[in-house]
């Protein structure tokens, strides 16, 4: 492992998926999940999230059509919370999930956009 | 048919894919395609591409992290050479293919990074 | 917005998906999820589902199979009962899900016979 | 081995998508496999397509949705031009991949429609 | 159907799922699933699981990698607890995920590591 | 970059895919896709492949699965070659793509053998 570039990607992680997230995820590291949560925290979000070639609200971005396209639920959640933390607004994540209905179908555009107004209204209540 | 947004999309269209490649579709259409490629203009062109919610260059960003998940290569290439025309940066591709790679997975990382180099040696070459 | 082809649209919609189901969806309409549900409208139920070339029962078959290899439980419920409202019969159904079954792979077809069998249950329980 | 299955389903097979296509395939057939082209004889073209809740019309249709969902060119020809032979005209064709756009995205579509459009050339050259 | 291929692939889906599931699966067949169940038992895990090929240790890390991928969690719980009943060790089954997370990506790595803890848990649990 | 993982990477890398590849890929490493690689080297080849929890038979068949599924034809030949030189057998490509024709679906089965026979007619010829 290379320990800058893993602490590098868990400060980008924290910073994107808020400190409650993250302190979570890595309190439920046990022998099982460690060398995932290392994965994770090294390539994903150090290696390529630590990039500068995009800028964060970009990457939110991408990630919110590619997530809802690999139909992932879970992980759509967290991204949407971190895509908003990065300067996406709910405006901006309405125009990216009716691309996405328009190129990946109509069932991924209404899935997401029903998720996203659970988040909403999570978010919404406080 | 609605035929401003059709027409509107239709001029977005041929602003992102070029005069000569929509021409050619244009030319190509016939009694069994022409209900597809009016579906095409209108909708996805117009009703999608033509809202201002954002801005072109990031609309190509997204289809490029969402056709290369979707794999489907002659919209690929297609849509490489709209996003240089919409401001996207070779260095930007490379961005959003690694990101890619991340999120879906290595092979959706390679055969796009091959596409674009394919693209590229082709522009180059005039 | 093409008003004609959204009315009709929602007609067809209406037809069937039902008048309770259409309705909830009418009414949870706000600023964020307006586009989609008007580009549903129009597109999805106006411009394709509106055409005469097939019957509805064959386009709510045509649905079955593919809301189920993509892979999408809510509205493959919704479908569902769509399709039965369109004349497909159970045992026509379990043709189509046997069909994904070999096309799809054995995941895709157990999933969904599980999702049919919840559904039917919910409404024999009237 | 079910013979009669096998049996049965060769003689669907070879009705749906012709003599020469599965001559050829047999022709092919080695040690390594034989054993797949086996289970395609008696477990797809046998257990599934030889049962008759279905017109071999309307599982042509199913597979033209689902096979251009699962993004497979090479079988989608040969369904194609099966479907043909079951009676599905080339306006149903139409029909079938503009509600494939609508529920799987444009470029499944787009491609659909190339394909399609390729195998009629092929067919009406003789 | 070819009974002594059903019942050997029975046997094999007894010995891999357990009694109590494949027992639970059986008083749950009425009309409209026993044509499915009957593939299942006798293509699935008879023509297929039933082969001499492939150790049933190798066929369950298979499976787990590939219903990772398909994104079918139902399945992926059942094959979960089957891969360890066929000898995968909760040390193989993390690295089999994590070189899902490498070739299908992030999103279908973290959720698979999620449903197996989940059904470690429940083991553990007794 | 751990330069360490990554040189690890590299020899992993050339030991499956074999010196007249890699020496052909790192030939093609240019401005674009220097990072790329550096991400194939040290994240797919070095932190995952490098990994002792597997034997690389396995890994390879593990691959054989989930790149046939994930439809990457490029991938697949490369990966062919890749599982032959770790040990997996041509019967036992032949065991690992049946059982994907059943999880995954006929079409990703019959692809498969299509390209395992071109990849071995090709090894044959010498």
């Amino acid at each position: 492992m290379d320990k800058a570039m893993h602490d590098k990607g868990l400060a980008v992680r924290r910073a994107v998926l808020g400190e409650a997230y993250v302190n979570n995820a890595m309190k439920n590291v046990d022998d099982f999940n460690q060398p995932m949560q290392d994965l994770l925290n090294e390539y994903c979000w150090g290696t390529v999230w630590g990039r500068e070639g995009l800028p964060r609200k970009t990457r939110s971005m991408l990630n919110l059509a590619m997530i809802s396209i690999l139909n992932r639920p879970h992980e759509l959640r967290v991204h949407i919370k971190g895509a908003l933390t990065n300067g996406v607004t709910r405006d901006e994540i309405r125009e990216i999930f009716m691309q996405v209905a328009i190129y990946a179908g109509v069932p991924a555009g209404v899935d997401s956009f029903r998720i996203a107004r659970e988040v909403f209204a999570e978010l919404d209540k406080g």
